[in-house]
């Protein structure tokens, strides 16, 4: 293996192996990348490649034009979404994709997932958004690449912003999530699954189940992520 | 145990196993088989043997009329329905047969699966149909034989193509899946199950969730099995 | 251990920590007993004994008329429901008692578990009868004895075979199975655990399932049921 | 590791991973305490620590008035709440709070858990009770400290004995649960967790499922916790 990306495959290697130990993938349905900044490129699983064989150098790396820069196998077919979201969006260092139960079934349901408690609001201050399907003509063009452009419009339009809310769901497909690097893409889809199976069974105990006051959704994301955070070591 | 049908007997044993692993059965909740299309039989699984003691040659060899050609145990007593199928869609190399939970919760609900996501799209452009139960005559006749004539109206009838379409629910019974080869059949079994259990949620979080546009439907199902499909190395 | 009831304390034993291994109980929440006809005498899980520390040796054996014949160990609370199964169904061998999810449910619920299919139509014909809570006397009583006197009652009252109906929820409690021998009563109690989540998962995908038809619940039944019985070896 | 709270440490230790060996936790979504009534201090998890990397050692020993005794780590960010419930309730031994799938799904639908049958009653004879979320100025203030003040109003209000009912739910937050240990506080995070699965899916299969009489509810609760207590050795 290329001892120049070495370190990027390992990583991008490990998050997509941990993706399918957190039980959010089965078969092939799911992907992970992980950025170089310096070198501006990125790693991605290969395209259909089982878990049970996958190796570290079969990662892909491409630059942010989705140019293959090195590795022998077909990048995976989600790989001008990540793309695109690296391109756009500099802060972010991982991407990943699933098609987890719960967060697939909201994407179906084409809804938000509302605040609903302490758990959601530990991680973020928003509804997670569900962004609509995409006009059929971009469906028929640059699909992968339009799912980026959505994902961004829907940011966009709802005045959202991507260091904080690191998670979408797209209506009818299922959920992307980022972080600052692959493992914390993964914890995020991690966390998305686990709020939206929260979500749901809240909705089935009580279908007029309150959004989390405003007072309580400051107090939990603060104390994590504000300025005078007390959570962690 | 005899040379001549050791692969197919190990190709059934294998996805047999695979079906268990996967936890689409309990008990002896469910069989697959395996056809030699060049000797013109199958091999499937003997009747009530559990999972744990099951071996290789305990695979049942039999022709498409269901005359037992190699093996000492009973063949599943749902052989005549694999029988039917193989004889009349020659393209097909496996069946599979379980009781998973959600699929056989949508069978007993005798309604067909919406194709409510990409999930689905990935695999079938159709909702999963879920043919009507038998009439009583069929039912007291040759039950297995008829369900497998059960299978084929149901296809006719809504003229979906098998070698698209390889799942079928048959009402208040339960999902057989199909495919080129026995582990593919499996495979299937696998992603229906979980198509259903999306379903399933997707009505719970929302009643009124939307049937997946066209346009969505023809770009998953295309860039998997379309003539310039892109998934997969 | 006294090798008088070693076999009995043994079969006793395996069955209880299968119960544990499928899933169906967590810390002491259940039990299960095995008889011995030509002894006239069943042993039982000790009371409040975790499943991790769990010896055969600890099994209780006692008589008909819950006289301790062997053990240093106390029995089961809920042993004298199972003695008067004993008592009185002479051609049962084992019993099984859970506090599993869905079977809870149902019972709490306090409805009938229709038969929606054929996964319970091929253990047997009739919905899984929920008897009702016990009047207050027998409560404040001898409870457990006229546990048994309630399951009784109901399989009169509804004109059930207990050998064909192996099983039954007590409203706001929970399921006992039985059957031929202990094995076979987890065996039962699985098999309705199985059965509650399809009906559940049925139930909420339309709630107007219909029953399955007599036609269909005779054939699953008598082909493995019947004396034409053809599923198994 | 200091020999003084060598024991208080394991205790803790050992707890916190049966926390997340039971299913209860996903990351570091929880955390329990012990306490040592005789030095008049209690142990608890560091904040934000991995199950995986934990160690005995890294227990934080603090007084009840938080102040760190012994350890070099950030104890949990919710020790405040812990040390409120030990101050104010001297029978009580351990502490645990979790993220549980159907505990927090309760608390973030504002639903107390009616007792809906024995599985419940075996353990408290009260609906589970769920805190309503604070006043803004209470989570504005300490907020750990006044979530413990809102768990003892909620017991003063309603007349609660926190040696019968040993667990509660905080209104959009979560479960909170403790015994006479930490590992009972465990177990009563367990049972919480299982209690709240039934009751949701009691409601599911009969929206109109009443309430557990009286009489049940009193027998099952004397006859594992009563004067004439006769379950377990």
């Amino acid at each position: 293996m290329s001892s120049k990306y070495k370190s990027l495959k390992e990583e991008c290697y490990e998050a997509n192996m941990e993706l399918n130990a957190l039980g959010l993938v089965i078969y092939t349905f799911g992907n992970v990348s992980a950025v170089d900044r310096d070198k501006a490129v990125f790693a991605i699983k290969p395209s259909g490649v089982p878990y049970e064989t996958l190796k570290p150098e079969d990662m892909v790396i491409l630059d942010y034009d989705n140019n293959v820069v090195d590795g022998n196998m077909r990048p995976s077919s989600d790989t001008e979404t990540h793309s695109h979201l690296y391109k756009n969006w500099e802060s972010i260092g991982g991407v990943a994709h699933t098609h987890a139960m719960y967060s697939v079934s909201w994407a179906q349901a084409q809804r938000d997932i509302p605040v609903f408690g302490t758990t959601h609001a530990d991680h973020l201050t928003q509804d997670i958004p569900c962004a609509p399907p995409m006009a059929d003509e971009l469906i028929q063009g640059n699909y992968e690449h339009n799912t980026g452009i959505q994902i961004l419009d829907c940011f966009k339009e709802r005045n959202l912003d991507h260091n904080e809310v690191e998670m979408v769901l797209i209506g009818n497909h299922g959920p992307f999530a980022w972080g600052k690097n692959a493992a914390k893409a993964v914890y995020n889809s991690k966390v998305l699954e686990t709020v939206a199976q929260m979500a749901y069974l809240t909705l089935q105990i009580n279908p007029n189940a309150p959004r989390l006051k405003d007072s309580l959704i400051k107090k939990h994301y603060e104390r994590k992520h504000g300025k005078n955070a007390y959570y962690g070591q």
